[in-house]
């Protein structure tokens, strides 16, 4: 059996203890791609426990203190020792990301911080690995979910900011105090981090303007909706020749925008480049899990040293006799009786119906319905008992309904 | 100055003609990266070249032929010889991953195939590498980009599926043989290689059951329409305790699903795990360019070893003097020469109006109003002029409006 790797956690509030608890689940999946079982070595919590010590036993360090200092000071303590280091703290990169990759490239060793935008939305991975080596244009992103879900209820419901906001608090989507979201420096900092990836250049925070959504109007929304618009709050960064631009600023896009569709507390980023157009990342963009998993994603690379290894485990059966919802489409004669008839085959297969159109043509009629999940085989053997019905005047047809309710 | 990475290419059909000039184009951005400049150090074409030779000659292998025999005797003899590779090819993958893979394995060195699977959207990566270490429960996914334009058009226009079939031909969304992409064969092979990837088992072409769109009925889809719902052809890879399921099928998905906005050539994939409940990604998904891209992505990857090191190359300028369109909100007095008044200073600052909105309420009215990209300063001049105006009875309100027109 292989070394451990020695995890030594700074930090254990809401991100610290998902991280705690989704490591110590998942040990053995990263074992079988990494080759090395993760545990704690030391947690560094307010008051308890001396970094020193937990330092020296730790072959990689996770630091979810959060601000600037001292996480500052524990990081490159950390990385002049030759420990990779993995952190969620936007702050410390967006204000001090210079000082710490400088120290990250000295020591040799990495330095990875997903976690630090959009939650588990792998946007900084695809923007310096995948996209990395392209000319990137353009990058706009909804990177604040707050402020995302209060601009979809003001959209929704008509209510207005203050309304919103405290919704939002009731349930848990704002802070207490929500100014840092509300104002765009939450956003700005995200921003700079992206920027400084996208454009390979210096960004400081300064550099970034920002606007916030505190004055947005109900009725601002409620026209623009007449002229097709949907309000979000984005950061752009953007190339212009020799220069950029990185600014967060409440603004509305038209229907076929690829964030347009963004609702509620989501994040999602596009980023644009000559050779692949867009791509374009969604996902919630915060959460103790969500973010404890793109941490845990930044461990797993750094253990893994290249590509993580695919071994396969188990060999799992492949099913094939699954549930499904279908929608049901039926040409009939349009006379009494023959819904009764349909719906005593459905019955009798313990198929129910979920919702109806029926039209009529003439003499013919359609039916029309979507049916709840149920065994595909008791679907088809309906399906094959409505066909031998004499009332019918064509084959039936059907089609999978995807049943799942997203947020 | 370091050594070159010599890069061998087989094969220089559409994506292998793009990487060529693109691994050109990118060169200088790559050395910053990996530190070490790509240079082609030979291309087997077909009739042309010695693959022998080539490989002796090169430090990493991109294998862009396509089809089973040769591209596997290729990749099998490339990584026995210990020279990584990077492939595009999905049925080479989907059809004998399981013995490439434990060849890389056996070599110690990487094999990467992000171009496999939708274009430029680094579902590979994302997948193996950021959720790698997590319990995925589902995959679904648009991995068809001739099929959701066809579905998509057949939804916009009625018409029905040949007659949108060889438009999609017209205009290079399908080839001269459609089949693979209609029938779902080429959705199953992605599906087979995201199987694999997501659950860590053994995933053979015959266990994907599939279906295609060749009878879809525009009648079904603006039924559907009535019901709230939309029709993808769908990949679906599931978790069922012990088991899995791997299928493509043509579904309806409800409003609210994340790939239920995914209209014409475009490709996206949802991917779902408790830790973070769902991420999607969408984009282009074919085309020799994004294609190509995705494979620099990769061999960007190999050459860096690590994660890719963050070097700012030039300090570039950060802007703040910007051209942007803008939502107008005024509130005036009801009475002529008002909306003339208005248009007047907006001429009068080279600001043009691209849509406008009024309502009339008791002697007040609201004119709404969306104009076209000009400078910040230009516009902000307008709105100081305008606030002046004896007619006006409020502040304006005024929200940037992205202007860009997606697919």
């Amino acid at each position: 059996m292989s070394e451990p790797a020695r995890i030594g956690l700074l930090g254990r509030g809401t991100v610290g203890g998902a991280f705690a608890v989704l490591l110590d689940e998942r040990a053995s999946a990263v074992e079988a791609m990494t080759g090395r079982r993760p545990q704690l070595s030391g947690v560094l919590r307010r008051g308890e426990g001396d970094f020193g010590e937990i330092l020296a036993a730790s072959d990689l360090i996770v630091e979810l203190i959060g601000g600037i200092e001292p996480a500052r000071e524990y990081v490159l303590a950390a990385l002049a020792a030759g420990r990779p280091v993995v952190t969620a703290n936007k702050q410390l990169i967006a204000q001090h990301g210079g000082e710490l990759f400088s120290a990250a490239r000295d020591a040799g060793v990495q330095l990875r911080f997903e976690a630090a935008v959009a939650g588990a939305i792998p946007v900084i991975r695809v923007v310096q690995e995948s996209l990395g080596a392209l000319e990137i244009e353009r990058i706009s992103g909804i990177v604040n979910g707050t402020t995302n879900f209060i601009l979809s209820e003001m959209a929704a419901t008509g209510a207005d900011y203050a309304e919103v906001l405290a919704r939002a608090q009731e349930l848990g989507y704002a802070e207490a105090d929500p100014t840092e979201d509300v104002n765009g420096a939450d956003a700005a900092a995200k921003m700079a981090i992206l920027a400084r990836l996208a454009f390979d250049t210096p960004v400081k925070l300064d550099d970034v303007a920002f606007e916030g959504i505190e004055t947005i109007q109900p009725e601002d929304i409620a026209y623009a909706r007449e002229l097709g618009l949907s309000l979000k709050l984005l950061g752009v960064a953007e190339r212009h020749a020799e220069a950029i631009s990185v600014r967060v600023f409440p603004c509305f896009l038209y229907r076929g925008h690829p964030l347009a569709p963004v609702e509620g507390p989501f994040n999602a980023i596009t980023v644009e480049a000559p050779a692949i157009t867009e791509i374009t990342m969604s996902g919630p963009g915060a959460g103790g899990t969500e973010t404890a998993s793109a941490v845990l994603g930044d461990v797993v690379s750094i253990l893994a040293g290249e590509a993580p290894v695919h071994v396969p485990g188990a060999e799992l059966e492949v099913r094939a006799d699954l549930e499904s919802s279908f929608y049901l489409h039926l040409e009939v004669a349009d006379r009494p009786g023959v819904l009764a008839a349909v719906a005593e085959v459905l019955g009798r297969n313990r198929l129910s119906v979920k919702s109806v159109v029926q039209h009529g043509l003439g003499d013919e009629a359609r039916l029309v319905m979507v049916l709840h999940r149920a065994p595909e085989a008791s679907f088809y053997a309906a399906v094959e008992q409505i066909s031998g019905l004499e009332f019918m005047r064509g084959a039936p047809r059907a089609i999978r309904v995807i049943e799942k309710e997203y947020v």
